[in-house]
């Protein structure tokens, strides 16, 4: 199954559920859709938060299509699942969102940590997921991002536990993947982090650790999942957590808005 | 001097020239201040063009303060020479904008090359300057920047001319500093880009090339400076070519926007 493929089943209502696991190697993103009145504040928020929301590519207002390299893909009927806001509260979970997209609505897709999963098993390096989970542990921190305007919010960070030999390559492999947040934030003493109880997370399921691993934390595309309800918009939609957008390209193209060539392969010279 | 002493002699009107040369190692920043209404589309061409246009840090609408790490400065008073444009056109080129600053504008930083020709020329690494200039020879390219609504132009490259045996570890050296254009876009074969003529370059003075050199292009700075004009906004506020705002912090330290390290050094757990 290509990328293409998936985007097919889930628009013919064939796909509704996770994507994580699936696919490996290819860009998966976080999406959310806000109104153009939020738009500047919502770039603002992903710039000075980068880390935590790597901007992979953003819509005209009003134009639900996402163009990207070789990705050419609506937005309201590509992603699995969605969850649709209103003035900050959820209020609808549907497979397809042609009936709330609007002709003010800028969708942005913003880098996602299944990414360099696929890279770090390669690497021999293992990614314990709790049993039938392929989610990491989420946690949310003592640290607050960067405001922008209406948006403000904690840090949140994912973790994996890694054995201690196997840190610093798991440090090198991540730092290559701008686009799934890259190097770690913080490495052990979780309580720098204000984390108390690693095995009672905020999201996802309690984390498999072993003896001799060492916690590792990730900048996390929830944060601005968090952000976003405070501005209480109109409306804002986002995917259904783990029921991301999936890419034409694998990880490890170089990506036009974040790598070293900044022409999208589609572009032409005038 | 300290950045700091620069800044304050700035706004006393004793420095009214370029930044060029001066304080190698610290990073020195491109300025464009815009109205509100066009913000988000300039912040979008940013993201989209991240290469040529890497945001260190925006204001908020109608604060003339920009505060990153450190750096706290007056953006009306602190850059030695800027350039006031009024629908798309060049109107004045005062050394204080204190009276063109408006309720609605907003500034952004840019990093700019000045970051790391200091580290090349640690590195032993040949910075090679026309006589009387401090400033690479710069062309416009036959390709277009990634336009994002009325913002579009040309991407414009400038060009060092390197020793062959040289040419690696420069690149090695300038991918370091992502606030400074990182590695090039192109090495040699100019005609790749439009450009039939080293020697006339578009802007700067023409270049030194000696024997053996092999000319290097990076992604340029003066980008959105073509691409601002074609919006044609009610006005629209640059540095002046060459006379760069300077921050507090070194170039050699981690950049809380595109750096590994998120939060600002000034950050304080809630």
């Amino acid at each position: 199954m290509t990328p293409a493929e998936l985007r097919q089943r889930i628009t013919a209502g064939e796909w509704t559920g996770p994507t994580a696991g699936v696919l490996d190697g290819y860009q998966q993103a976080n999406l959310a859709i806000v109104p153009q009145e939020l738009a500047f504040e919502f770039l603002l928020f992903c710039t000075r938060n980068t880390k935590y929301c790597p901007v992979l590519a953003v819509t005209d207002p009003g134009d639900p299509i996402v163009r990207l390299g070789g990705t050419e893909a609506d937005l309201r009927t590509t992603v699995p699942r969605y969850r649709v806001w209103k003035r900050g509260k959820p209020v609808a979970e549907p497979t397809d969102i042609t009936e709330h997209w609007r002709p003010d609505s800028v969708g942005f897709l913003l880098g996602c940590s299944h990414t360099w999963e696929g890279a770090l098993r390669t690497a021999g390096i293992p990614v314990r997921y709790a049993p039938n989970s392929m989610a990491p542990a989420v946690y949310i921190t003592n640290r607050s991002a960067q405001p922008a305007g209406r948006l403000a919010g904690p840090l949140v960070v994912s973790m994996r536990a890694i054995p201690a030999d196997l840190v610093a390559p798991t440090v090198e492999i991540t730092a290559r993947y701008p686009t799934g947040h890259g190097a770690p934030m913080h490495i052990d003493q979780p309580h720098d982090l204000g984390i108390t109880d690693l095995t009672k997370p905020d999201f996802g399921p309690a984390p498999v650790i072993l003896p001799g691993d060492v916690p590792m934390f990730w900048a996390c595309g929830v944060t601005p999942q968090l952000a976003l309800p405070n501005a209480a918009a109109a409306y804002t939609i986002t995917h259904y957590p783990g029921h991301m957008f999936v890419f034409d390209h694998p990880v490890d193209a170089i990506t036009p808005n974040l790598g070293t060539r900044q022409e999208a392969p589609d572009s032409q010279p005038e």
